[in-house]
């Protein structure tokens, strides 16, 4: 490494782009190490370690990261039912952390100097990475290339890439590109850029690669039970395929599956960038589609009504505004990740669902463990649990403040 | 009036209960005046006009309040957001102010002494009601049969009071009682009660009475465009059948009509009532549905992202709360009744939409007053509007707390 | 017990109302049993209990409560500078969770069926005791007689009570009666009621019976030390009278008498009571006074930026505002407490104080653990750290957003 | 202007730094104008004038903003109870935005195309001014020369400053520097930098400029009464030296040396800037004191409780938030001005005030306008009002939700 400017770990996806970084950093003079994290994007992980090797990296290290993904950053904001905007339900901010973190434990063992990533200078993702990277190894220094001048003025388009990868012998791709580009994970895909920039404008209907289209969705529903435990799902049951799966990956894979096939998950939404500029954005969540609706539903049973609250105002918001912003490596991001799971205690029990055509529509749902819900308590029929006369008390009670008012509202 | 305990305003139904309570407060003593709102709800009401005439009424107001329902409750709680536990849309809770003013309004003017109402002791409407009544007229006496044992005790049963209503020449519908209870207006109709106290016993399929099942609408989608103007909904349009409306009450019933065809606004949960009981609802809100959609995406669009997040943080739960909770007349609610409309200036633009078997699906978005969205400077393939090299800054600055921490989360 | 109506376990304070309340449920038929919880409030606890024998109890329960107090209620609420309406610091509302836990306790353990208090039917008291002893015993039975008509309209005033008691023979306090009520305990005493209803009317120089008056307090000032670990005062050091104490309830008192010879810790206020009634209150809260100052002090020093602010934010007023409404014991009111010891981990540090004359002042901290204040990255004359060009790309990208409303400010 | 880089106005102060960068901005080939914002410091304006003219500026511009900067950033804030970190009161992030629309103001008349400032590199102010100037002028061109290498590198210590200021003929002060900087206006003076920089020093007794040390303040108490309209300072008076002062800027310099003769305004605190670093700050604040304690005094009385609660949770902090981080121009900025008004509707009452040595004590308050207080109604010894037995059933309806969770207390 004393000949080099230093020892590179470079985020790798095996495409065009970050071949391209490849090359270039050795041509800087940089030793370079290829990174591939598989969080369940659909990638050749094969082909593209073979491509990193024939570019020159020295190292390619592929790591297969979607188990940790799902039970540390996907499960987690399901508890939470975080969400950014009120619709976006962060897959691209949810698989940052567990991508840099790995990236950065590899660099420490492998004496890299640097990282280096393929992020534009205008997105959130930068900003994801690197302060993810700095809270976690505060001295690593980051190569950005397309924040770099001599970088993105050299190619300032995506034929000069290419141009720059035949000259260079690294394979480009014969299939053309798309208008709009992607990124994808197994908790959900996004496109943007390209034709979708005019938020006017309807993505094509074959933009859309994992779920059907809901106009294609089959006539007729599918029916599911999921079982959360502390908010946790633990079992999907679906018995007229005979499916009864516990384990977290599989499980997640399934309703994936399930949501795909019935045209669950699709949004389309102008949002706002951590960078303060908007940008319009088309999303699948298929899963965490489901997931949400169901966990939503089981609270609605089981939390008690002001931790609810609290959970809701307190908590919910500012655990999505903290994924999105890149912050999870933060002490307020641990902080709320703490405070999810002090809320879900509680949060047992199964919701049954019938999947249709992009609804996912609760069909009913109960608790063997808890019991907040009392059903002759509840009932209008009944006279028992407490005496009518209280709610008058307690009206009273609460009027006594208003009728201060009495005169300024009519 | 001298010689009765008082003039009693009746809020009127038309049905058997406040039939029941409407002669039993004549027994009682009390000069009786019926009050109808007209919400919306399905009702023939000049036959309850005559009903509570012949039960032995003095006088009877019908009163039509759709369009300021529309205009003054309805309309804010889509520029707000508001909801309810994450899935309530309210329905009920934004009638209640509305009824209950134009009682005392009537109370006044007709000097009532007391206004009475036929809701249980264990619900919400009761508090609401009251809440409203007291905040309004300080000093109205309040008469909730329901909540006095004289009253509960003799009618222990739906028979009792059919025997009273018989007894006592009421007439009685034919029509066999379901299995549950419901309440609906223009905005939206609820289910609860009955065979809905399990949650886990999902609701039959003839119950519901607005929206017709996702799977059996139109297997074609329609296409409308909604038009917003400082967050409230001014224009409808759907070439398909040469719609084009701005008159409040005729967008929304359009509305209503076009999500209830479609299959949408249905939602089955478990909601935390004031009083502090669980309690499973079914609810239907079609044109509110649409409306939340469609305003949640202009937001997108068009409103700065400070705004959006601290409406969404600091007022879109509070004023769904206080609606629940029956507070709409209080300091606090009008409070954010004003501040909603401080953050909806800029909400204007137009919403394209298709509606679908269940789904509200935004097809795309546009303003021609409101320039936030920049394509240009969004876009990831132009360098315009600023250097890449700011992007490090912001991002170096912002890592100089996080390094602090680097050590404890690796 | 047999042929008594039950067995009540009074909070008796050895004064008139509680001696003639227990005397009074004597005669309606009940066993009494006496419990006296010492928090640190200025009594003679024999005297009291041989006054509770006397009048009739078959048991005098004498707690001392004074430790649990200070570690479980006052220290917790120090970590979160919990207050109520700005000002307050909540010494009444912290002494109830304390006081009915041990009640209940006992009343299950001496198998009582009831729990008695002789708090008014207006405060907050009557409230906190309650709502305690219904989330710890649901099923327990309470009586409240200043809520019983039959109590409160035999004893309308003062004098109806003395004159029962002395009839009773109930010993009767020689000490004429002050012009207002009080409540003390270790952490603080509370004046209210009487002369004081009028918010105009300052306190007399003799009702305030904690601290010296500012005015009359030493001319030199003290210094003291606080050492906190984990938020939590852990070490009061003063080394002009060799003061070097770690004990938690030794330290408090310390502090308690430090504060009260130099006029520390007085507020004079109107509230707002949970039951909607504004209140004006007089409070002393010396060593809790000591405290905010001193914790809120090292929490600069030592408390990461958005931790901080996110314990502002979402729990000091939240957590006040549950002790206010007398609602520790309660799903929220258990998370928020959770919650503040989450964010107490870095909170580890000493302050130098000086006291004088009502004034708490900082001189200076410091911590030997935690290292988020850097001398050198603060220091306005070093440029090391960070490339002053890192603070503009901040600026650059923050002002993104603010440009786009350019025009409507100026 | 043809023959230069362009026409710079420059925000200059007089000092040594201010004059040097006046001086390297007219070698750079700038033509430069001053710009001397009064907002109240200790400065001689028409020196100050004559030495910007000397150095080479080609128009001065004083501009008395103490007026403005009371009613438009002092009095709002006071309404808002604005504090920073619990304890800061922003006399610094007040003055910024004054100082920054003025500047840009007369830019944009003066056709000049950059606006220039003094601050460094590493702090707040730098970010305050430049948000505002880009919210107020998108296009208009910045220079920071403190964030400039060929600036910073010539100048990297007080004495190189000196050497060129006596090179190019600039006026250098004899008075020797103190070990710590200082800014000041109208409302405040901050201290920070040099000695400060280590958090355990204690200021020297000689470093506070504005306030007497308590020590030394008068034996003897002085009386105020401040009347508030609307949450504003309307109304001063104090009988002892005949004050009766409605005039916004003279009740406000009557109040700040009031305050500065008995010693009431110091804090000496650790921070953390915007910048994300955390520094240590000493400051006075002397008639912000006063109507701090007053204002939230004043609120206790008059404001509904829940009005109150929501200015507290959603509006106090948030808007020292945007304040501080220079936020005041944003749309976020203005709607929590906008809410601040909409919340003080009711604020109208007099604060009767107790100052001595360090101390603001309340005596007292009373409004003859609001009357949410009503002293019947708070009486401990009167029935009137409502029914005890209303409270009973507040309590049972709360302890509905609390009795659930029984068993996981005790």
């Amino acid at each position: 490494m004393s000949d080099t400017k230093g020892r590179v770990l470079l985020a790798y996806s095996g495409g065009l782009d970050t071949s391209c970084i490849l090359k270039w950093l050795l041509e800087q003079g940089y030793e370079v190490m290829a990174y591939i994290a598989n969080l369940g994007q659909e990638e050749d992980f094969d082909a593209a370690r073979e491509k990193a090797l024939k570019v020159g990296a020295t190292k390619v290290f592929v790591e297969d990261l979607r188990e940790e993904f799902v039970k540390e950053l996907v499960f987690p904001s399901v508890q939470a039912n975080a969400i950014y905007e009120n619709v976006y339900l962060l897959g691209t901010s949810l698989a940052r952390p567990i991508i840099a973190r790995k990236q950065i434990e590899i660099a420490k063992r492998e004496n890299c100097t640097h990282v280096a990533h393929g992020c534009t200078g205008k997105g959130n993702d930068q900003v994801r990475f690197e302060l993810a990277y700095l809270a976690l190894a505060p001295s690593i220094k980051i190569i950005a290339p397309w924040r770099l001048s001599e970088f993105y003025t050299r190619f300032p388009g995506r034929q000069d890439l290419i141009k720059y990868a035949v000259e260079k012998g690294i394979p480009v791709s014969q299939t053309p590109s798309k208008p709009w580009s992607c990124d994808d994970n197994l908790y959900h895909i996004s496109y943007e850029a390209g034709m979708l920039e005019d938020p006017n404008v309807s993505p094509q209907k074959d933009m859309w690669r994992l779920t059907v289209d809901p106009e294609d969705a089959p006539d007729r529903p599918e029916f599911i039970d999921i079982t959360f435990t502390k908010g946790i799902p633990t079992r999907v049951q679906n018995t007229a395929d005979n499916t009864d799966i516990s384990q977290p990956l599989d499980l997640f894979i399934y309703l994936n599956s399930a949501a795909c096939r019935n045209g669950i998950g699709r949004i389309d939404i102008v949002e706002n960038r951590f960078i303060g500029i908007k940008s319009r954005g088309c999303y699948e969540t298929p899963a965490g589609t489901i997931l949400r609706v169901s966990h939503l539903d089981i609270e609605g049973l089981v939390l008690d009504r002001e931790v609810r609250a609290y959970r809701d105002e307190h908590v919910s918001l500012q655990y999505g505004k903290v994924l999105y912003n890149g912050l999870y490596f933060s002490p307020e991001g641990q902080l709320l990740k703490n405070i999810i799971s002090l809320t879900q205690e509680h949060v047992n029990g199964v919701v049954r669902l019938k999947l249709y055509k992009g609804n996912v529509i609760v069909l009913g749902r109960y608790s063997t463990t808890e019991n907040l819900y009392d059903m002759e308590e509840s009932s209008m029929d009944v006279q028992g649990g407490f005496e009518p006369k209280d709610s008058e008390g307690f009206i009273k009670i609460q009027s006594i403040r208003l009728k201060k008012h009495g005169n300024s509202f009519i």
